[in-house]
């Protein structure tokens, strides 16, 4: 969808393991800070979305998440949209806010992730997963195995939380072998992604993991389902990002005078596609070039989804920053390399910034609005004028559950 | 907010006890349903907003539920934005969905509630309700009571999720009782109101409950909360509601002759208000009146949020139906029954037809629909031409977490 919606202050808490805050600490900070950077009070929001993806299985805070953040800093009676898309829930906020302030229905709204993981019963986080695929299919599907086992001791319900973190990663492993099969791509391209989001990460302060790796570090790890080993998945973290989106008036008002502007935005579900139909990633790409009137080749930076390392050689291709096939030689000719011609995830990436999960989305468009107004510090792309950010979600089986991709300028 | 949205179709489901069936098999009989109401293929379709509260407790599906619900009928690719409000799910998803076509952002949307609440584990039932309060703040206020008691044994967790469910309906006792010694109110005006929604029920084919009770049957039942009686809170149950929503130029294309309109919905979220502040009730009454162009005596017909038989006394008085105080006796006089000046609840309300949480706003504006169409059996409102749903949701202290107002017109 084409926009018009301006980034008017951003906010962040460090991403990490917070196993002594909540949701509402957490939220609050970053909508406190989003505020006090666009330089508004509380009471000039009129509407918020708040993507978080967990906490209803973690925390047991469900259905009304935003309102209960908000009300901890005294906020209320404008309306609250609590949203949900899995990893991609973050964004699906933005996306949300920013469609309705560019069809004119506001002129000052909040999109806020936060996601809230760590707990101390570590079942309680890994359960987060669980609800991000079909779990009635799940469900049917280990009954059917065990009934064929012949097996009768034994529930797949309380054992199943911890295997279903895995699942996720076994479905991104598979994808990887068949890649690799396919065009060459190596163990050793992969790692260089997570050594290049490491080297990015280690200039963020917010991020998780702030030290470097190498790539023989990386491969030299722990496996965790062929060929992905830990450093080439990312982590589990708390977290939040907060957005406030204004209409050309308000930031007339406000007199902001070198606006970040969302120019196009477009969320898609997933779908079972046949092998040479598009996936969701390849209709979302072209659909916010063509709305945004850019390409590929007109970008400055790209924040990604790299659940995995794999994620991103993929997103790469979908996104046609190079050809099919070509997104191990991408990052291996550093291209994407803080320093090369097109930086990807300069933040480090869901792999070393962290990845709470209804978070993310969210955060992706703080690091592009900071680095369009140059204040990334010692990992600012210079001159950066267009970024762009993709966000995927849950899994349906061929194709991810949502695809949300966003163009920023300035 | 002024609104123009088209309803093109509705469809829900028969609420109740679906033991056996999920929310896939729920949630897409009623999307079916509307489709061919509208006389709309799915692939007519450009965006859907889905309302569920309790998926991620009860059956574990959090995070994508819509998604997995539509791509049940082969639909996928669309934007599909799973929204939450507690028991406003519904009306949250219907008022996103005009607002966008309303803002000219879709032609052709769909809006969904759904929810499946019985579940074998009746555990996992009462927890639907556990997460609609602010989850941090009642665990600290447990422990904080649990460390004064100097009680050691017991843990407040496992066992707290059926007390959960009465908590709500003591807060609705504890507003019933001061109704009560303010302005008179009397328990046979509560039963009338249960009696009123039986009859209205009773004449409904998709009501949970069809049979009469009388005023006498209402205060004979079980106590729950004093002075609220079973039959004056509303059950648990299953269900799904859906409503597509089309602009002004695709109502043309498709031929709609005498289109039913939403002209104005309001969200919006509760606050911390002082005993003479307008609640999120009645600062939305306001403005919805005040956007659609009409008041409350311009209405024929209201569906309201009677999660309580109190709560539809509530509700008559914050959408001025009636003076503050004098809910009781406006049920009394048989102005809210069928045949009077202005029947409420003409499905069987919440009480009667059912609660499935995220369904209920949803079938709200099915009901209403249906009205204004004409097309509503023995329990029509005859030359019904402007109707209002209001659903509420949520608890956070002296106000609802989310409250959702939305006249339509003929």
């Amino acid at each position: 969808m084409k926009m018009n919606a301006i980034v008017a202050g951003v906010g962040m808490t460090k991403f990490g393991k917070h196993l002594e805050r909540g949701l509402k600490s957490i939220g609050s900070e970053a909508v406190v800070a989003a505020l006090a950077d666009a330089g508004l009070s509380q009471d000039d929001l009129q509407a918020a979305w708040v993507g978080n993806a967990a906490a209803g299985l973690v925390t047991g805070q469900e259905c009304i998440r935003g309102q209960v953040i908000l009300r901890s800093i005294g906020l209320g009676r404008l309306p609250v949209i609590n949203v949900e898309n899995a990893c991609a829930s973050g964004s699906t906020a933005v996306n949300q806010a920013a469609a309705m302030v560019s069809a004119g229905l506001y002129d000052c709204v909040l999109a806020l992730g936060v996601e809230k993981l760590y707990h101390e019963d570590k079942r309680k986080s890994f359960s987060a997963f669980s609800g991000a695929v079909d779990v009635e299919f799940v469900q049917e599907m280990m009954a059917a195995l065990q009934q064929s086992a012949g097996a009768g001791g034994g529930s797949a319900g309380a054992s199943g939380a911890g295997e279903k973190r895995s699942m996720f990663m076994d479905i991104y492993a598979a994808a990887t072998r068949a890649h690799m099969d396919r065009y060459g791509t190596t163990a050793e391209q992969l790692a260089m992604v997570t050594a290049k989001n490491s080297l990015h990460g280690s200039m963020n302060p917010r991020a998780q993991f702030r030290d470097r790796m190498t790539v023989e570090e990386v491969l030299a790890a722990p496996m965790i389902a062929e060929p992905l080993t830990r450093p080439m998945c990312s982590p589990i973290g708390d977290g939040a990002a907060a957005v406030i989106l204004v209409s050309e008036k308000k930031a007339r008002e406000m007199g902001i005078t070198k606006p970040v502007r969302i120019v196009s935005s477009v969320l898609r579900s997933g779908w079972d596609h046949g092998y040479d139909d598009p996936s969701s990633g390849e209709l979302s790409a072209s659909e916010v070039y063509a709305e945004a009137g850019v390409g590929p080749e007109d970008l400055q930076l790209v924040e990604l989804h790299d659940a995995s390392s794999f994620g991103e050689i993929m997103a790469y291709e979908y996104l046609g920053l190079c050809p099919k096939g070509q997104g191990g030689k991408l990052v291996a000719d550093g291209v994407t390399t803080l320093g090369g011609r097109l930086p990807v995830n300069t933040s480090g990436g869901l792999l070393r910034k962290g990845h709470p999960v209804g978070a993310t989305g969210a955060a992706q468009v703080v690091e592009i609005t900071e680095q369009l107004q140059g204040r990334s510090g010692e990992r600012q792309v210079a001159g950066a004028r267009v970024g762009l950010a993709q966000n995927g979600g849950g899994n349906l089986g061929v194709d991810v559950a949502a695809m949300c991709i966003t163009v920023l300028k300035v």
